[in-house]
C-alpha cells in the first residue's frame, strides 16, 4: 500500500512502524518507500523500549521483540535520512554516528506515551537536532484515550538551531512545511560544532562503518 | 579569596572562570575548591567559543586564548563533579565522558548571550542532564546591558530526567535548592539506558583515559 501510494504521488514516505516477522523473531520496522514505489530502505528498531516507573509506566518490549542490528541511513530524492524509531531517539550515539554518515534530516516515527511524552518528546528532538545541526522531523499515532497504550502525538519538525518549525497537538493532523537543507549549512558556519570537537580527547566510533572499511 | 570563602564556610566553591595566564598562553579557567579551602582541581576551557552570526554576534575567543588539553573531574564533599565552561556544554561527548566517569553533577560556569541565551541555554541542560541521566547545574553572570558583551544570566539547576529544579531570572540572585543524587539511580532504573547502548554499534571513546590504561 505504501509502495502504491508513493508511486502514484511520486513521494518519498517514511511509513511508521509496524512488526516484522522473519523467521521466529519480530521486530519493530519501518519501511522507506522512493517515489518510485521502491522499498528504498528498512530500520529495525535498535533500541527496545524497557521503561519501569511504578504506578505510572511499565513496558517490556524486549520481552516479545528482537532489536535491529544496524543503523539505517536512506538516500531519497528528498535527502539523505537516518531513521530511528521512538525509544531510539534516546540514545543521543545513534543521532550523532547518522550526522557523521552525512544525514540531512533524521526521522523518528514514535508513540511517546502520557509519562515520557511531556517530559522527553520535544526535548529530545530538539536537542538531537541542535546537537548535530541538521533537521528532525517526528511522526506519532494520534491519541487515542481508550487504547491500552495511551500516544503523546504530537509530531513536529525541528530545524538545525533546534528551533520547532512546525507541530501538531494530539488529535489527527497533517503538517505541511518546508525544509531548507541550505539551513544546515547556516548553522554549521555560525556554530562550527564539528570543527571544533575535540578528537584529541573523545571520539564516536561507528563500530560498522569502522569494520566495513 | 575563594579558597578563604571555602574554608570558613566549609563549603566547596566551582569558582566561575577567570584568565589564567601560564607562560605565553591565557587559559579561561574554573578553580574548584573544597571544604578544606585546597584547590581540587582547575577546568580549563576545552572549547573556544568561536561563532558568527552576521548582525547578530561575532566572537572568537580563539583569537586571545589557548584551549585546555584535559576534560577535568573533581570529587569533592558534594559528590564527583564534571567541570565544563560555556561553550563545552554544547559538546554532547564531554558530557558523555563525564557520565562515564562516574560525575553525579556537570557544573558549568558560563555567559551565554541575548542571541544564545534565549535559543539554548536551558535546551543544552535539560539535554545534558536527561540523556545522560545526571544533574546539570549552570551559573551565570547577571545581566549588564550596558556591557560590550551582555549575558543572558538564568543561573539553573535540571534534574535527571532533564527537569528545572530550580531557575533564576537575569538579575543578580542566588538559588538555594537540594540535590537529591539517589535521584539518579532512581531515573537510571526507571529508563535503563546505559545498559542498552549498543556497544556494537557505536562507542565513546574517552582517549586520554584510554592512553592512561
Amino acid at each position: 500500500m505504501l509502495s502504491e501510494v508513493a508511486r502514484n504521488l511520486q513521494i518519498t514516505i517514511v511509513g511508521g512502524s509496524i512488526p516484522e516477522r522473519l523467521g521466529d523473531c519480530l521486530y519493530n520496522t519501518c519501511c522507506v518507500f522512493g517515489a518510485d514505489g521502491k522499498l528504498k530502505g528498512k530500520h529495525r528498531k535498535i533500541h527496545l523500549f524497557d521503561i519501569d516507573i511504578p504506578g505510572k509506566i511499565t513496558f517490556k518490549e524486549s520481552k516479545t521483540l528482537t532489536a535491529g542490528r544496524h543503523p539505517t541511513i536512506v538516500d531519497t530524492d528528498v535527502g539523505r535520512i537516518g531513521i530511528g524509531i521512538c525509544y531510539d531517539i534516546r540514545f543521543q550515539e545513534l543521532a550523532m554516528l547518522y550526522a557523521a554518515r552525512g544525514a540531512h534530516l533524521l526521522c523518528y516515527p514514535g508513540a511517546f506515551n502520557m509519562t515520557t511524552g511531556p517530559l522527553h518528546w520535544e526535548l529530545l528532538q530538539r536537542a538531537r537536532a541542535a546537537d548535530n545541526q541538521l533537521f528532525v522531523a517526528t511522526c506519532s499515532p494520534a491519541r487515542d484515550s481508550s487504547s491500552s497504550y495511551i500516544a503523546w502525538g504530537h509530531s513536529t519538525l525541528v530545524g538545525p538551531f533546534g528551533e520547532v518549525i512546525a507541530t501538531s497537538e494530539h488529535e489527527e493532523a497533517i503538517i505541511v512545511d518546508e525544509i531548507d537543507y541550505s539551513l544546515i549549512e547556516l548553522r554549521r558556519s555560525n556554530l562550527p560544532l564539528e570543527k571544533q570537537r575535540r578528537g584529541d580527547l573523545y571520539r564516536l566510533v561507528d563500530v560498522q562503518r569502522l569494520n566495513s572499511e
